[in-house]
């Protein structure tokens, strides 16, 4: 508890990682805190081609990656669940975990997103049980038989093109007449033979017994309902940032998301944040990385 | 000269490229534009390890990784020397090269920045002999002679870490008493044993025959003169934004940098400025990229 670290990294996803790697080169003595397993949201992408130098990458290879390269720099991934950050009277950021406290001169929070709920009845029931928010890490499951998701944007096209490669028969269900999702994407998911796509169309209720059987709909313009028998759910209707624990501590928009400028500063002197929890964040995995590196650079300067 | 593109993408560096990949994935209708080849600065650097999830690997590698990726997703590079832009009566962006003019309804100028120079007598004269502003292009042409870096910097200090690998007797001559380059590069630096640090000093002249043979220096706050038996003079003192042909349409900071907001746009409407000519620019390639990023996804939801 005596030790004071030049910066605390909360998160280990693209952000956080890129921010060990700087810090390592910038010998700065930091701890890098992690609850779960490096990468973040990057760990259930099926497929990354928008990561430059990397033509075609799975999520959780590129993850290993870039773990790699924060350990070939010498840097490494303390786990711990982070209950609380606050200041000390001093202006020391003090990091409150399940397996202790540390203090650090600077802190750089970059816990990323969560999937969001439909909120829908059945939803949390079937949750595992034919309801999932990653089609990359459950779609194996789902071998020869029928799915739906509900979303339009990347992440949910995505997704579709991603079960169709192993489902007899994929639908996308998105509540507009058309997706959010980047062009080429649309091109390849209309172009493949075993998905159909429900414009305007809701989920009401995911039914089924021990698993999912089906899926209630609703036309949005018509208020038509229609009940299709399906295998899987997969929910792709976008994220919530993860930062909670931060409390009020510095300040936030309305989705939560946290306010910062350029420099990835926030409302709080030494206290930044990078990634996909930054308000007005593009939720790109080089757009996290860049964060992070403006976030260390302006740290170098400051200590 | 009647074709119109969605964006005109000119300079082909990391961000260039990274625009370009970003651009084919949104399946927009673009042309990128090279003068030279691929990659930018990054093309003469000898090892980076700070661009997340390559922990070591050549500016050159990088660079051809990048473009690689880039022909992945269908994309190409023009080759073509940019003389002006200039707006139409329309709005439209043209774009002049000596091989004719390109008309786009939106502009990312990515042109980079180039090495600075010294402005010594002898700098110009035994430029390609004796003087090289890129120490991992020319390094290999000094293995067991005499060389000195000029510069404090990043890479000022990275020059003189390669040169000490090949080299007899390495000085670098800086003319404050602390380097600006990061602590680990600096703490390297110091370690080698033919590596020896001139402070506060500065070159006066470049001497030679047909090739460098020696160089005068002044200690700047004595005012005492030297001159060193020296095969090579590396020169990295920092570099200016490659802006010229954009004139005065955009707006420009003092060094020529062009100012923009976060999502790279710049005074103009529909033009936008990613990677190190952007004002306040940190100088990195991930930084470089995302600002790539940010600026097609705009120009995505823009057209």
């Amino acid at each position: 508890m005596n030790k004071i670290y030049d910066v605390a990294i909360i998160g280990a996803g693209p952000a956080g990682m890129t921010a060990g790697i700087y810090a390592s080169r910038a010998q700065l003595d930091y701890i890098l805190l992690e609850k779960g397993f490096a990468g973040g949201q990057i760990i259930n992408t099926y497929e990354v081609e928008n990561y430059t130098g990397f033509s075609s990458i799975s999520g959780f290879d590129l993850a290993q990656k870039m773990q790699e390269h924060l350990q070939y720099l010498g840097g490494s991934i303390t786990m711990a669940e982070i209950k609380a950050i606050r200041l000390t009277e001093n202006g020391l950021k003090e990091v409150e975990t399940e397996s202790g406290s540390f203090l650090a001169k600077t802190l750089i929070i970059a816990t990323g997103a969560t999937a969001r709920k439909l909120g829908v009845p059945g939803e949390e029931q079937f949750s595992g049980r034919g309801v999932s928010y990653c089609a990359t890490c459950d779609g194996a499951f789902y071998k020869d038989k029928t799915t739906i998701v509900i979303g339009g944007g990347d992440v949910a096209v995505e997704d579709a093109i991603y079960l169709a490669r192993m489902c007899k028969k994929v639908y996308i269900a998105h509540r507009r007449d058309e997706f959010r999702a980047v062009k080429n994407l649309q091109t390849k998911l209309l172009a493949l033979p075993n998905v159909e796509v429900l414009w305007f169309t809701e989920a009401e209720e995911i039914k089924g017994n021990d698993f999912v059987n089906a899926i209630s709909l609703v036309q949005n313009q018509t208020g038509e309902k229609t009940e299709l028998a399906v295998d899987g759910v997969f929910i792709a209707v976008g994220s919530t940032p993860n930062t909670e624990f931060v409390g009020d501590l510095v300040e936030k928009d309305g989705q939560g998301s946290i306010i910062t400028n350029s420099k990835c500063q926030t409302s709080v002197d030494g206290i930044y944040a990078a990634g996909d929890l930054r308000s007005g964040s593009v939720r790109q995995i080089m757009a996290a990385c860049a964060d992070a590196v403006a976030a260390v650079m302006d740290i170098d300067k400051q200590l």
